[in-house]
């Protein structure tokens, strides 16, 4: 099991998120690619730093809406969709060139995350975008329970898959998020972080909102990089993983 | 000899040039990468065009300034200056890549271009730039009377030149072109393009504002893709071109 | 009967529509506001030339799309949508207070004023953004079949409305606009332009895709400012409302 | 003698600055208008903010430079120059109409308020732009040793000034601010900053970096809004100032 965290989300002299501290306990980094965050100089200093620690690099491409921060959608046409893909990717990786490294995955951010878990015409677009650019690159994608679906879509295009699951929010029996305006939407003791974790790890099962058990075949699991806790919590969900890992 | 050509300077809803009239007659297409103009679609259809008809790619990055259509200097510290430019040029790599095609050289943009040809502080954090992500890649720069200082900066970044002269533009006899304020900066008539042009190709010398011979050691000259008269003046310049490349 | 047209949409160096040759033949001009077009600089040019010719003026406020050109929707939140409809409105009415004139009325630009016809909800928070900033505005919208229930919104707001119709547009016989896929949507004849200008000043009628006659009630018509035929258009449409106004 | 702050210097989801402790301690609030910082609704929080505490409202406008947060010269021309002024200007006041309030002044940011107190071409295009749109709108600009050649041009365009100060950099004899590249450039102890305020309050003069006393007429005195210490700086600064202008 890896642990991945959005990172380089400052853009220009306004910053966010904890990066030098977090970076050292995730192995990959979704690295903002100017679309919904960050700046050329600000990519180029994430991935230093991600190079440093050996964290695995991947394009976390948005929708063009700095103000909106990429979390609203917008009905984007797929070739501009495709296109708009391709572009932050070969950004990432040209900044990644400089700094003796690569890009290893792409994770869509926010908004066109969502809508292509959702709709997975755009999710079709995503993986022709990826794969047209370099089948070599891994999607990283949510763990639904339309996975065997995702999956044949994905070897259409030559595509592998990391799946991923989320350390921090309450699941439903359906294998979705609760939504965030519920009040239990978001875990928020350490210990039932780590409860989540723990199970993900091992058993390949969480816990859902109405205490059932629910597959979930994640290769990766979601932490996050910024607010008051952020870095115990990684702490913490790093030990756990480690441990489950070296059992 | 090869002529060049600005490319792809349309952006969304907003159409810029003649490309696909003028892409048959050039070599080489400066394509736009998003900052002084472009964007992704408009990048990934112009770079199909170049493909199309067999035009050697190169990256056309600016100063990130839209409105201004990069065409005003702007005081962009040497750190941020190298990762726009890389960012610029690892967009369209990226773009380049899914049309089974590459990027082969870089001509910097508008003020960028104008700053580096006269602040040689700002040429040597071009040349690092595009050295560090590639040192493949050619850099284009302007036949500039002190062509030698130019080489040498460039031998110790391992970059290949090329210099670029303009069809269209009245020089100085100190190998400077005439302020465009003066009325007489831009040849009006077919005739004193294709004379210039044909000097240049044939001899490495053209005629300045004072009638004096100039030594011009060019390896491509640069034509315009928009006004009334751009595609008759493309063909012209094509054929005297082609005629001195034959003999 | 009034003529309203989309003014002032060119960018930076990029031209949009023919400002200059329509300006006198329509009584309002709805004026970009730097969101989905437009800049500063082209603001000023482009009130001066409306005050010149004597013609109201009308902000054009749109969602922040410059490289969709404001076509597309976006899941903005309410307090924001207001938030940037008086930001763009106050940013015209300040560039008018420097050309000695007033911003008159709002009439939304593209996928704004789509959404907004199609779902009141959003129709009322751009009503509120109005009428906080200065409910002598006039609101320009669609003449629909709800109108009363338009009218009805209007009023809790204090807001004037202005309902418009289009010279060149296939109504379906429910009184909307025929889809643009659709071969049909758009009259490509002056004649049949013509007609329907006619009907709509002399009898708040027109004639719909079926042959059948449908009323509605406009205080002025959409014409458009670009494309090959743009002018001819608006002078035979000018012509047919004078007629019709003198009558 | 009063204090002002750069406020609503967010933008979408990144923040900047402590605007709700600090504003209760400052009289005049230069407030962003999205050109380097902020963005409709944040200006709108700003404007409720600054009117719930009585704080006399500035517009703060900047060259339109998002990524470089306005801190860079830009070659704007002058007619550009002076409608993205305007433009900045109408965008608050509308907001601020939204309020029930308005701008009373106009603070030029960063790159811009440097380059015109150092070009007065520049300064008197400034002037231009903010006397077309409103010549009761004051001008804040720096207490330069120029002032009377600064007070002459305002004359000129009919414009009322405010000389402001700063609480915490040290001048050179001259009368200019030493560069920050300097180490002693700006004030670290709370102590010195209020001798400086102190000063300026009571007497017109300052200390300058060689030990001379400097006649300095300020108005206003500049106070920051971000950092450790900002709050506890204003508060004391605060008082300093209350005790100054009570006696």
């Amino acid at each position: 099991m890896k642990l991945n965290c959005d990172m380089g989300e400052a853009f220009g002299a306004w910053t966010m998120g904890l990066d030098e501290q977090i970076m050292p306990f995730v192995d990959q980094a979704n690295i903002a690619c100017g679309f919904h965050a960050s700046d050329p100089l600000t990519m180029s200093k994430t991935v230093a730093l991600a190079a440093k620690h050996g964290v695995t690099i991947g394009a976390h491409p948005a929708y063009p809406d700095l103000v909106g921060f990429g979390r609203r959608n917008m009905d984007v046409a797929p070739a501009e969709l495709k296109a708009l893909i391709q572009y932050q990717i070969g950004a990432l990786q040209g900044i990644c060139a400089t700094h003796g490294t690569h890009v290893t995955y792409v994770k869509p951010h926010g908004a066109l995350y969502n809508t292509m878990m959702s709709n997975f015409a755009v999710l079709e677009t995503v993986m022709q975008a990826v794969s047209e650019l370099d089948s070599s690159l891994v999607l990283m994608v949510m763990a639904v329970p339309e996975a065997e679906e995702v999956k044949a879509l994905a070897q259409k295009y030559q595509l592998t898959l990391w799946f991923e699951a989320f350390s921090d929010r309450l699941y439903t029996d359906e294998g979705r998020l609760t939504p965030r305006k519920q009040s239990n939407a978001v875990h928020s003791s350490f210990e039932r972080i780590e409860q989540q974790v723990l199970e993900l790890s091992n058993t390949g099962k969480l816990t859902t909102e109405s205490g059932a058990s629910l597959e979930v075949h994640a290769d990766t699991i979601c932490v996050h990089g910024d607010g008051a806790h952020a870095v115990e919590a990684v702490k913490r969900i790093r030990a756990v993983v480690n441990g489950s890992n070296a059992s």
